[in-house]
């Protein structure tokens, strides 16, 4: 199906928005008369220039306050309409979208409303022009799609027909099934636009909260299906109102909205994707380090019973294992970097096809690039996320490890068929160190999930992205305040959490005052007796306060020696309402962002300890100020 | 009466807050239980801090979700709130915060309620400690001041009182008038907080948007005297829960919140603060120019109309005037500087009491600091707004002209009194161009207004700070879409706009895909003939796209040959509903950041032509692309 946006999704002016809107890939626009209004082109110029890019003006956009007037009105808005029929001549854009009257003086009346847009309809046709009307959400008189249809079919003018937006039908109570029945060419234009559920003014909850399909909680499959079940052929057309997205790099923001259509279509059956492979874990995360933050990593890595297992044959990079848990320090840093820092640069994961896991991600505008590498050694592709980290897909049985060189005395794992130790799920045949390096373990187990913040401007964005690319789903989402101000969480995660990533990001922008850890990163890993692997650690512990305990005594009811079990070792703890618990522990910030985690689940707990992160931010920042040297 | 503040207020840790709030001058805090808990101090150690910095604890906050349960249920209850008078007891706290239940197992039962609250300030009592029961908005059975009330009367137990919060009253439909007769000693005590009118659900709207008495629209000085016509005799204190102050320096936060105060204790009474006088109009407006801009301003005042009259005696400082419009450019720069750029650097306002002036805003915590000078040149102290811009405070005929030399040939107006030519509206005697050397003007009489965009974390401080030390008023106030992102404004003048400034502020801040001005300041001249001012005009005017006057004439049904005026100068146009007028332009931006605007106010228009923002925006946009070279 032919892809469009409106020019109101993104931002800057219409050269930055038809710019990106091509290089996007979509085919048309819907031309919002402001971004024209405040345009140095002329329309002549602004079809010309869409020409050149390949991109058709599918639609003019809005015409206000129509319908349902006097007569003096009424000629006044037919001159003003003429003039706007002027502009579309000029445009060569042969639809104008006609909402639904919020004029005061506007009066309830559908055989009045019916012939008046019959008459506009008739001038219309006259220039080879035709009316898509639409009701909006918070029209004085039609506010619902049903109601617009009613009037439409009684003015039955072949130049009239409907605009159906997903905001303004999947917003109101009345249900969008009868949309399947519409009279076969009389739906004009679809508008799609997905929000979250929001308690709200509908007006400000259009004009500021609207996402791309599939980054809120509205059925867009559901509602365009029931289009197309009319015959509904015309474009898949993006509305969106957003108040990030207003002010975010509109080439990205294309690129998203690109996604978020192509994704439909797929779940629609219109655009047959590569489907999603099953992804059977993290394989490692890698991070970037310098000759300071390099040594503070491997003294918590081996504090945290990591053993330095491998040495990469022709790079400066280091694998560390623990179990199945692999992590890979990577001091040949690119790009800008402030020193003593160190950074996820990039995760690893393992996927049952990882050709087609890369052939599904190019199709949806993430394409993957080539690992630079020697001859001989492992070929890793890598997709980029929305926040610059690098995922690469390998297969399970992918001997990426023998591009390193073993570093242990007993070569024991690393010469071994690599099946085995790159299993995700810890090899039931052995116990809990077996597979690592003898006396190094402290009984981690497996990658519980990596957190990563995400850049403000691209929360929504990276949603999607893994949705849509990975074929991850939603686990948890949450807001919630936090020392320095308020927090959004998100995490995704494939079935049976064998890939699990927790996004966070601040609700609003950080200004200048932020003194919290910047960007924080971390990787969590599982045990499944977090009070032993506690005992073992040789690293030290993020510090929790008294006090915490004392509040968690008195709000879970929790036994006096279990309390001071946790507080002794500096363990969280939270409980969901179905009974599963969390106990968790963290390490304090290394390299001046990046920090470990190590979790253990009981009884299916499934979310990330939200209520303690304000308890971590804290001790952090705590730490920072205790441990920071004055400037 | 005492001045208090809750933790939730300002941003950081509980070490952040307390200082902040000390520094501030507050009596007290309310301790908010979650800034405790994360704390790495003992509720011992916190008293101390308190006790050190001058701090009472005057509430611990909150109980949530005790009455109206069952007896297991009740049992438990009160053994939590045991555990909480245990750290009151630790903490040197006597007032605990109990909010009306939200439970969804609570009952409707007021003798129940009633009941149990008598049964827990029991509790206390016996610990000389006193309960302070507050209705939640969102209560599930008690959401009303008046039926807490109701249940409190009815317990009738003398450790049992009300906390009334100004939001939980005031956001419900239940009249506050009531509350005057509320029984002596019955409000334990009462939680300010202002917020504007917001059509949404009551618990987010509480949460995120709550502002500090004179920011939002709330009726404070009603609420605040009834109670005090009760005979509540505790602390004022503040409970704001607000997204930005949530996450910007608490330092300055906490000086918002005392002015917040202190402002409603002078309306209320309660405190006496030297009154706002009378501000008589603009004086003149600095700009800082260096090298490179000081000539690009020069060029742009000439061709504005404006003479080089003064230079001043020791500082590399001129002084441009025209009638009533004086512009300052000052070369000595101190601070950090982008080269090349010019900035509004500070702005000079006549009062009829500039002495009173500055003591007012003293006692609002905005001290005035005295100009650096030599002996002999007029005294301008200054006193600094939000934005770091410096406000010069004179009087109407204090000579600080004669700290400049003579530039221009005929001597004239430096060398006569300064009353008539610092007069800010037209001498009625002389007709637009007298007061200034011969040939010099283009019709600009006075300063109509300045235009300075906020720093994003001190938007709703700068309203307050205008309101409450100048005594100026809002006279517009907006929210519109701009090409780069949404924008609001807010104007403040006093009477008879004799000086007015508009604020504007991104309504997200902006992210590193922002190509409009940085943070744009103007000002803003008044002409009553835009169009033979348009003419006089030797500088270039912001050029203003046809198809702004194409839907201009659409929109307003306007003369041909009046848009054809218009279009030819570039003047945009606005028409407010009473039928006022504004014709105003713009020049390009100067310096990187600043221009300059000429309005003609015809009818009494009183905003700001918002409207046209937008296309002055994507104007300056497409100058930019269009001058500045590629990198």
């Amino acid at each position: 199906m032919r892809r469009s946006i409106a020019t109101v999704c993104v931002s800057g002016t219409l050269d930055d928005k038809l710019t990106a809107a091509a290089a996007a890939g979509f085919d048309g626009i819907e031309l919002f008369e402001n971004d024209l209004v405040v345009s140095a082109w002329s329309p002549a110029e602004v079809r010309t220039r869409c020409a050149d890019l390949g991109l058709g003006i599918d639609l003019y956009q809005p015409f206000r306050d129509f319908e349902t007037v006097d007569d003096a009105l009424l000629k006044k808005n037919l001159d003003r309409a003429e003039r706007k029929f002027d502009v579309m001549a000029e445009l060569g854009a042969d639809t104008v979208l006609v909402c639904s009257s919020v004029h005061p003086s506007a009066v309830d009346d559908d055989d009045l409303a019916a012939a008046q847009l019959a008459r506009l309809a008739d001038r219309a046709a006259q220039r080879g022009m035709r009316i898509a009307y639409e009701a909006l959400a918070w029209g004085r008189h039609v506010s619902t799609w049903d109601h617009s249809w009613r009037i439409v079919r009684r003015a039955d003018h072949p130049a009239l027909g409907l605009c159906l937006d997903s905001f303004h039908v999947l917003s109101r109570e009345v249900s969008p099934d009868g949309i399947a029945d519409i009279t076969r060419g009389k739906i004009f234009f679809l508008q799609l636009a997905d929000a979250p559920r929001l308690r709200m003014d509908v007006l400000q909850w259009s004009r500021h909260h609207r996402l791309f399909p599939g980054q809120g909680t509205f059925d867009l499959p559901g509602f365009v299906s029931r289009a197309l079940a009319a015959g509904y052929g015309g474009p898949l057309s993006l509305e969106v109102f957003n108040d990030v997205f207003r002010q975010s790099d509109p080439a990205r923001t294309a690129v998203d909205a690109m996604r978020s259509l192509t994704a439909l279509e797929d779940r629609l059956g219109t655009r047959r994707l590569p489907a999603a492979p099953t992804l059977t874990g993290h394989a490692f995360t890698e991070f970037a380090v310098d000759g300071r933050s390099g040594p503070e990593l491997r003294t918590a890595l081996r504090g945290l019973g990591f053993t330095h297992t491998g040495q990469h044959r022709t790079k400066p990079v280091e694998l560390w294992e623990q179990n199945s848990c692999r992590i890979v320090l990577n001091s040949a840093i690119t790009g800008p970097h402030t020193p003593g820092t160190a950074s996820i640069s990039a995760f690893a994961i393992t996927s049952d096809d990882p050709q087609r896991s890369l052939e599904r991600a190019a199709a949806l505008s993430a394409p993957a690039h080539p690992n630079v590498r020697e001859p001989g050694e492992a070929e890793l592709a890598a997709i980029t996320a929305p926040d610059g980290t690098s995922i690469f897909v390998t297969h399970p049985t992918a001997n990426w490890r023998a591009d390193f060189l073993s570093t242990t005395t007993p070569a024991s794992s690393l010469s071994t068929t690599p099946t085995d130790s790159l299993s995700t799920t810890p090899a039931s045949s052995s116990p809990r160190l077996a597979s690592t390096p003898a006396g190094a373990g402290a009984g981690l187990l497996v990658t519980d999930h990596l957190g990563l913040t995400q850049p403000f401007d691209h929360f929504d964005e990276a949603g999607l992205f893994y949705h849509s690319v990975l074929g991850l789903d939603d686990v948890a989402a949450e807001e919630y305040a936090a020392p320095f101000g308020l927090m959004r969480s998100r995490a995704v995660a494939g079935p049976n959490r064998t890939v699990c990533v927790a996004l966070t990001v601040a609700l609003l922008r950080r200004g200048e005052w932020a003194p919290a850890v910047a960007d924080p990163q971390h990787v969590a890993f599982a045990t499944t007796d977090i009070v032993a692997t506690a005992a073992a650690l040789t690293v030290p512990v993020l510090p929790v306060p008294a006090n915490y305990y004392a509040d968690l005594a008195a709000r879970f009811d929790l036994d006096g020696d279990f309390v001071a079990t946790l507080s002794r070792h500096g363990i969280l703890y939270d409980r969901d309402p179905s009974g599963g618990e969390l106990l968790h522990l963290y390490t304090p910030v290394l390299g001046g962002r990046v920090f470990f985690e190590i979790v253990e689940r009981r009884g299916g707990y499934q979310r990330f300890g939200e209520p303690n992160a304000p308890v971590r931010m804290a001790a952090q920042r705590h730490r920072r100020l205790t441990t920071t040297p004055p400037a």
